[in-house]
C-alpha cells in the first residue's frame, strides 16, 4: 500500500471518522482506523458499539501508486496528522506491518493493528432513501435529544423514536418527565417506519452536521438506520423494545394560555432558580398566575432567602387564576429548543402536564411535568 | 445599610473579589462577601486562607443613603447580580439579618451572615511601595510560576521565591527537575526582601492583571506582601522556611549552543512526543546533534513505533555532537514563555542542566535536567 494526499484534506476527514473511534473496548482492533485504499480512492472506516462511520476521500492531491488495507491505531494516528505540517504527506506500508509516514520534516514509523481482526461492518444503502434538508434535520436532534433519558433503568427511553408514515416524520423523546415531539415533513417513505435511536448516537451526528452541507439521506429499515450526508456515511444501531405510545398524554384543551416573550421569561426563571431548594433533580421554581393577569415566578429556600420576579405576558387567556410548581431546568432546557421570540404556554391544570409551544414553529411540542408541593 | 448602584460597576467588582471566596471551608463566614459601606464610598472584602481581597468602590451611580457592614452568603449573592438586568439595583438591609435586593422586575431577600464572625483582616499598606509596569508583573508571573512544584511534600516549592536587593527583583521558582528565573529592575527598595510567595496566589493575582490598567504597586515586608492594582488591594500569605539557594545550579560554560525558531523546535517536540513511552511525570524525547550540525529530535517506543524529526538549527556552536533527553512537557512549557521567535539552548553535557535564553529578552533563564536514558 503506498499513496499520498494533501494533509489537511485527510485531516479534516479522519477528525469526523474519529467520532466512532472506541476508546475504551475490549477489543482493540475497534480502537483503529481502517483504511482501504483502492485504486482512485481512500475509504475510512470506524467503528464502537453505538455507531459506525465509513467515508470516501476522493480529492485532486490523492495520488495512489499501491492498494491495499491497514489498521492504523486511531488515536495516535489522528493526533500525529493533526500536527503534520501542512502540505503533501505520504504513506508507505512495511512488511505487513509498520505503516511509514513521511512529510517535509518527520519521519514516523507507526506499529500497525492486523486488518484481518476487523469486523466486516455493512452499510446498506437503499434505493430510495428520505431525503432532508440537513438544517431540518439538526433541528429535529436538536428539539428532542435532550429531552432523553440519562439513566439506564429503562433504555428504550435513552433514544429518540422515529416514526415515519407516509410523508410525515415523527421525533419523540421522553425521560418520563418531560416530552418533546417534533412533527415534520419529508419525501414520501413506502412502508411504516418506527424505530428507536439512542440519543448519543444523534448527539454525534449533530456534531458531523456543522459541515452544512445542504442535502441529508436517511436509509431506514427495520434493522438499520444510516445516514449519508456527502460522502460520509453514519450508521447507528437502534434500540431493542417498544418506545410507549405517548400520544395521549399530550393534552388537547388548555382553559389556561400564556404567551411570552422567551429572554423574559427565561431570565426570571434563572433568577428564581439559584433561590430554590435543589430537588434530586433541578431547582423547582413555582408560576403564579394572579386575578389581575400579572406573573410572578418565586422561589423560596427558608436558609438562603426569597426572589419574587415579575414578567409581563405579552398576552393571557384565562379562565382561572393559577399556581404551578415545576423543575426549572426543564422549562429552560424547552425554551431553548424554540428559534422565535414567543412562545406560548398552555396549562389545563395545577397538577396536570403542561405544553410551550409557538405560533410560528409548527410542529414541536414541548411537554412538562409539574412537581407537587405541600 | 441602604445603596444603589449600577449592576454592571457592582458586578464587575464582585467577580474580581470573588476570586478570593472560600467555597469549601469549616468557616462558613469565609464563604460571605463583606461589604463596608460609608457615605462615599463601598469597600468589599473577601478572604480565603491564601488571599485577602479589598476593592473600594466609588462610582458616580452610587448613591448612599445609610452606612453600615454586612457579611452576604458569596456564591449565590454572585450569581444573582451576574443575572441581573442592566440598570440601577437598589439594596436595604431590614431586620440586621436579611438583604433586600430590588431591581426592574427582581424582588429579592436574602439571608444575611452574621457581620460580626467575619476576622479583621489587615491590608497594612507601606509608604514606599515598589512600583512596577503591570504588563511586566504579568510577565514575572506567566514565566515562573509554571515551574512551581504541585506536589506538597515540600511546600517551599510550590510557592516562587521574590527577592528585591537595592534596585533589582529576582523571581525564581523549581519543582527539582527544572528551575526558571526571571531579573527585573524595579523602583529601589530601602531593605533587602526575601520571601516565597504560593505559585497558586500569584496564578489568581494573573486573572485580576487582566485588566490591563498600566502600573501595579507592590507593598512587601517580611511577613505580608500586597499587590495594590487600582482600587484594588491584593494579599497573600507567604509561604515559611527558605527556598534553596539555587545559584550554583545555573552552569555558566556552555561548549555547545544551538538557536533556533521556537515555533520549529516546538512542533517537532510534540509531535516526538505522541510516539514517546511516557514515564511518571511526561514523555520523553531525545535531542540528537550530528557531527554535520543537523539536529533531530526522536522518539522510540517499541509497542507504538518511533519517529524522527528533523529540525534546522539557525545557528550552532558546537566543540562536539550530543545526544541528550529530556522531559517534551518541560521543554515545551518553557519555550511558551518566550515572547520572540528564537531561543539559545545552551548545553554543557549529556547528564547535565541545560538552559533555554533568548538575546532579546535578557533576565530570563529557563533550566531542565536531563533525562537520563538506558
Amino acid at each position: 500500500m503506498n499513496f499520498s494526499i494533501d494533509t489537511d484534506v485527510l485531516l479534516n476527514n479522519i477528525l469526523i471518522a474519529q467520532k466512532a473511534l472506541s476508546t475504551k473496548t475490549p477489543a482493540p482492533y475497534l480502537q483503529g482506523i481502517k483504511l482501504e485504499v483502492y485504486d482512485n480512492e481512500i475509504i475510512v472506516i470506524t467503528s464502537n458499539s453505538d455507531i459506525s462511520i465509513k467515508i470516501s476521500i476522493k480529492d485532486e492531491s490523492l495520488n495512489i501508486e499501491d492498494e491495499g488495507e491497514i489498521l492504523i491505531p486511531g488515536k495516535v494516528f489522528v493526533e500525529f496528522i493533526r500536527k503534520l505540517d501542512k502540505g503533501i504527506v505520504e504513506f508507505s506500508v512495511i512488511d505487513n506491518s509498520v505503516l511509514k509516514i513521511t512529510s517535509k520534516h518527520t519521519d514516523l514509523s507507526l506499529n500497525l493493528l492486523n486488518v484481518e481482526d476487523y469486523p466486516n461492518i455493512d452499510f446498506n444503502l437503499k434505493d430510495e432513501p428520505i431525503k432532508l434538508e440537513s438544517k431540518l434535520m439538526k433541528s429535529v436532534i436538536k428539539q428532542t435529544t435532550f429531552a432523553t433519558s440519562t439513566i439506564e433503568n429503562r433504555p428504550i427511553l435513552t433514544g429518540v423514536n422515529i416514526k415515519v408514515v407516509d410523508d410525515e416524520l415523527t421525533a419523540i423523546a421522553t425521560d418520563s418527565f418531560r416530552l418533546s415531539q417534533k412533527q415534520i415533513k419529508v419525501t414520501k417513505n413506502f412502508d411504516k417506519m418506527n424505530v428507536v435511536i439512542p440519543g448519543k448516537s444523534l448527539d454525534e451526528l449533530y456534531k458531523i452536521l456543522e459541515l452544512d452541507l445542504e442535502e441529508i439521506l436517511i436509509h431506514l429499515d427495520k434493522k438499520s438506520i444510516i445516514f449519508e450526508y456527502g460522502n460520509i456515511l453514519f450508521q447507528s444501531r437502534l434500540l431493542d423494545g417498544s418506545f410507549p405510545e405517548t400520544s395521549r398524554l399530550i393534552p388537547n384543551e388548555f382553559p389556561i394560555i400564556l404567551k411570552f416573550n422567551i429572554n423574559d421569561l427565561a431570565i426570571a426563571i434563572e433568577r428564581a432558580s439559584l433561590l430554590s431548594v435543589k430537588d434530586s433533580i433541578s431547582s423547582i421554581v413555582k408560576l403564579n398566575l394572579k386575578a389581575n393577569n400579572e406573573v410572578e415566578i418565586t422561589s423560596n429556600s427558608p436558609e438562603i432567602g426569597k426572589v419574587i420576579e415579575e414578567v409581563k405576558p405579552l398576552e393571557v387567556e384565562a379562565s382561572s387564576t393559577l399556581k404551578i410548581a415545576f423543575s426549572s431546568r426543564y422549562f429552560l432546557d424547552a425554551l431553548k429548543t424554540f428559534d422565535s421570540n414567543e412562545v406560548f404556554v398552555k396549562f389545563t391544570g395545577e397538577i396536570r402536564p403542561f405544553i410551550i409551544e409557538n405560533a410560528k414553529e409548527k410542529g414541536l411540542i414541548q411537554l412538562i411535568l409539574p412537581v407537587r408541593t405541600e
